[in-house]
Order: structure tokens, then C-alpha cells, then sequence
């Protein structure tokens, strides 16, 4: 098949879907095992969070036992890439340069069990992560210094865990990231002119299509974007609109917690249990009312292609699997 | 020292330098031995292109010889993310969805010597490598459906290079990439309020700080951009306003082919050889009244950090290396 350029219309940037760039779709579909190995527990530092010199954890479920009892715990990054500071600090020019002091928070989620990742977590547990996930957001959301909170995973060392024990990340930063400012000015445009949620017409258009759909269920689809910058991309939509992460129901989470272990399910089946990424994109926490149009939702990526010189140099990535066979391999 | 968030003043996006993040600075500087092997010569496909089925190429150094005695030939990829057509296909809309045909050119040029790369050819070689860039971006700018081109290098597995022998890559675009469309929106929308390329005006003040330089020479200079977005990034400029690579002077590029060579050197030496990526922006090929604001440039990215959750998710990448630190350690 030809290669296509496809235009990722929430973010404007085209991506390269070009197949017969050779094995690469292969190597990830069926050569690779992972090399990812549980690491000795008794050197792990997230068994015991507390006695390897983390800080008493700002919360913990369940929340009605003692911390010994912990199954999930927040805490403060021992090595943060922020910290929380008593002020926020001005944008400070120096010439034509602009810097900002790295003021925010950079918290972790651990979940207690040494060999369960969240795929392997019952619906509950999996749902309480989520749970946890919202809880820290709403806190961190209350200082006046933070513009933005991303949440993430990173599971296995080529994605970027250092640490094997399944842990999760929360970033509280004092600015909009660029790429995030551009999601919601692409999504605020186009409900100026058409009156709808881009996100939601891009659901009814997957559910018309019926393509590129892995799973769905009353309240949750997950499907492979049109435009997928990388391989067996995944992104996960509550369907009804909900701009806020934070301000979903825990019902929705649960249903939601379940079609995301769904498909790392299928992810860990069918590619041979890859490394990946998630990462939640929900607006930012200022001028809520300003962002009623945005969309909340969770991507998920498994790790594969390197980023050489031609995707450093024009931010377009190749991606060598056409999105609507990707999603026919992770359907099964 | 703490964390600061820097503003790119091209791109717009900010960037996290977080020197407390841990090893990974240490890693690259110390720890790493390139694990880079080259490969066997008798089973190299770059030894003798056209015996391995490369097409004749569209031209070679010494262009006076026959292609027997090539040191530099320039050909179509055999494995092209992008085919040349015979016509300009139109983007087409599927509902919401936008798309176009991979219509383009995707070509390889390759130096003859399977174990120099191109910090090891001499100058001159280096010089004919960068004219042999040139003379193919002027071919390809001849076809109405190119848009964009893009020259690069991955060196190196990790840096995307699935062949050894040293070459180098030239995707030819029908569309501009949005991050090269924006960095020009934000060189003209300078250029309209202040009357300078802000490029020049970069240029200026790492010469009045001197923090950031590795080196310069009359015609050239190399920093560690005040943002980097990698640790050890560098952006090699042409001190004169330039706005098109391609209309660079022969006595201009072997100028720039010095300084390059001789970062790379110091990479090699000083960040224990790694793998790299290096790359040239150069305004868009077609409207070239419009884009005289712009300012041609080579970025080098030695590879090290693993884009995790949290860049993919913001955009903003964690960089543990403080620019300043980063020039001192190159500058040896």
C-alpha cells in the first residue's frame, strides 16, 4: 500500500503512515519478548516506601486503616523535576531569553504489589488508581502557582521507568505546556464554527467508520486514531462530553479503568508485552469556564519506533502500521 | 541547583531543565561506551549500492569519473516512506478526517568509506557531503508537489541508522511541517515587530554571554541553544543572515563543515561517543519572498534521554543538563 499523510486535526501536525518502510511493524507485532524482568523486592525501593526514605505519603487507601495497611499510597518524588515552592515565581526576562523557576509538584502513585502492574490490578484497584489519580489533581489544583497537572505511566525501562515496582506520576507545572495550549486552541476554533466538541464528532465518525475501534463499552471507546503518530497508538474517550479528568464520576472511572485494562490486555497479547506509556490530557486547571469545550481522554502508547533525524527535524513521525490495521491486530 | 522552565523563543514551547533528575547526565558524560560495532563490510548494502539493487544514482562525487570511482552517490531509498508521482495528489477529505497521498522523494546519500563517518572524513570530503545535500534540495525544490525538504543524519542503532555504513537522508515534503510552519510564523512575527531575524539576534547575545558557545569561527558558530530540549544539544548557525541552506556558498559550507566536524569530535571525546541524530532547517521551497526572515541552521542532538509520559503527554522535555554546563563540558 502507498504511504499517506494524515492530518491529526486536534493538534495540526500531519503524520506519515508509510508501510513499506519495512520490519519494524514485525519486530514489534511478533519478534520481540520483553526484556522487562520484576526486579528483587528486596531491594526495591516502593515496597516500603517510608523506610527507603520517602516522606509520609499525602494520602493512602484504603484511607480508613493504618498507612502499614497501604494498597496505594501518594507521595512526593524523592527526585523531583519540580518543586513546590511558598511562591509563585515570576517569568523573568534575561534579554531575549525568558525562564521561569521550576516551581510545582512531582508526585508518585505506588501501588503496593510488587508484580501487578494496572493491567493485572482487580476492576477496584485499578479504579482506586484512578481515584487516587483525581484526588491528587484536586489538591495540587488548589495552589494558585499551577497552570497545568499531567498524569502518566511509564512501565518498563525503554519507556522510561527507572524503577520496576508499578508506580504512576503526577507533574504539576506552572505553565501551559505549548502542545496542550494547541489541542485546546484547535478544539476551541473548532467549536466556534461548527458549535460541537471536535472530540465528539471524532467518536460519532470512529463509530460510523467502525475501522479503527478496538473496544467499547456504555460509557468508554477505545479506538486507534486516524492520524496515530505512533504504531498501536490508543487513545480511551469517556463518550459523553467531560472536559475535566477531575471532575468525573467514580462510576465512569470504573468503567473506564476497565476498557483501559482491556486493552493492555490485548496490547500485552498480541504485540508481545511491550513497554508503553499512558498519559491523561484533561484541560488546564485555570478559567474552567473557558474550557467547557475540551474533551478529556487517556492515550496510550506502546513503545516502539525510535525518533531519528527526519521526526527531530520536522516533528512528523513515521508511523510503518496503517491505524486501521493496527486495530484490527488488538481486536483479535 | 534548582529546576527552571525555559521559554523557546522560535518554537514557543518551554522546556524543563532539571539538573536533580539524577544519573542520567553522568550516564551520557561518563558511563556510556558506544556499543556501536561496524558492521561486516562483505555484507554492507551501502558497499556497492547498485550490485544490491540501488538504482544508478542520480549523480556521484567526483562527478568528472565514472560512478566506479564514486565517493559520494546520491539515491533513491529502496525502501521510500514517500514515491515521487507523476502528479501532485490533492488533499481529500473523509468526513472530518484529512488526507493525502505520500508523494515525494526519499533518497540516501552514502560516502564511499564504510568505517569514516563524517566526523573522520577530511574537510573536503565533509564539504562535498554538504554540496551533495545541496545540489539534491535544489533538484527535489524543482518538482511544484515538494513543499519541504529534510536533511538528516542518524548515526548509529539508537539514533534510528538500521545500516551501518555512514549516509545520509533527504525526504522531500508535499506539505510543511506544523513545528517548521510555526517556528517560521514565530521568526516572522519577530521580524514584523522588531525589524530583526530573531536568529541574528539569538546569535548576538550567546556572543555577549559567551556561556552557551562551543565554538566559532569567522563565518560559523555552535551553542548549546539557552532551551535546549536535550541535554548536549547543538545548534550549529551561519553568522551572516541566510535564509535558504541551499543558496549557501561553497566557501560558506566548507566553513560550516569544519565547525561541524569539529563538534563532533568533541562529542565523541568528551560524551564517550555516542549515538546522534543531526538535522538542517531551512525555510520552505516554495514563496521564497516570504520566508527571507528565516535563518538556515544545523541542530545536533547526541542521543541519550528516553521520551517518557510526561513528554509525550506536555510536549516540554526534561533536560538534567543546564545548557551553560553542557557548553563547559564540550568546550573540554
Amino acid at each position: 500500500m502507498d504511504s499517506e499523510l494524515r492530518y491529526h486535526q486536534t493538534t495540526g501536525e500531519w503524520v506519515l503512515i508509510a508501510p513499506k518502510r519495512g520490519k519494524r511493524h514485525n519486530e514489534l507485532k511478533k519478534g520481540r519478548t520483553s526484556k522487562r524482568k520484576p526486579s528483587p523486592v528486596n531491594t526495591c525501593p516502593f515496597e516500603n516506601p517510608q523506610k527507603n526514605g520517602n516522606q509520609v505519603p499525602y494520602f493512602w487507601f484504603p484511607s480508613d486503616k493504618s498507612l502499614k495497611n497501604w494498597r496505594i499510597q501518594v507521595v512526593p518524588n524523592k527526585f523531583p523535576a519540580l518543586k513546590h515552592g511558598h511562591t509563585c515565581t515570576p517569568q523573568k526576562k534575561g534579554g531575549i531569553y525568558l525562564v521561569t523557576q521550576g516551581v510545582g509538584y512531582h508526585d508518585l502513585v505506588i501501588t503496593r504489589d510488587h508484580f501487578r502492574s494496572f493491567t493485572d490490578l482487580s476492576v477496584r484497584e485499578a479504579t482506586d488508581v484512578l481515584l487516587a489519580f483525581q484526588k491528587r489533581h484536586r489538591e495540587v489544583a488548589l495552589d494558585r502557582c499551577v497552570s497545568y497537572v499531567s498524569i502518566y505511566c511509564n512501565w518498563g525501562l525503554t519507556a522510561g521507568a527507572t524503577v520496576y515496582h508499578p508506580h504512576y506520576q503526577i507533574i504539576a507545572l506552572p505553565v501551559i505546556p505549548a502542545s496542550v495550549g494547541r489541542s485546546i486552541s484547535f478544539s476551541a476554533d473548532y467549536r466556534k464554527k461548527k458549535k460541537r466538541c471536535i472530540h465528539c464528532d471524532i467518536i460519532a465518525k470512529e463509530k460510523k467508520d467502525r475501522k479503527r475501534i478496538i473496544f467499547e463499552n456504555g460509557s468508554v471507546i477505545a479506538f486507534v486514531p486516524f492520524a496515530a503518530k505512533e504504531p498501536f497508538q490508543i487513545n480511551i474517550f469517556p463518550k459523553k462530553h467531560l472536559p475535566y479528568f477531575e471532575e468525573s464520576s467514580k462510576e465512569l472511572l470504573k468503567h473506564f479503568a476497565e476498557v483501559l485494562q482491556k486493552i493492555l490486555r490485548s496490547v500485552r497479547k498480541r504485540l508481545s508485552d511491550p513497554d508503553y506509556n499512558f498519559f491523561i490530557h484533561t484541560a488546564p486547571v485555570r478559567d474552567k469556564k473557558k474550557h467547557g469545550h475540551y474533551h478529556w481522554h487517556l492515550e496510550l502508547v506502546p513503545k516502539s519506533n525510535i525518533s531519528a533525524g527526519f521526526e527531530l527535524g520536522t516533528g512528523i513521525e513515521i508511523n510503518p502500521v496503517f491505524p486501521e490495521e493496527a486495530a484490527k491486530i488488538l481486536r483479535g
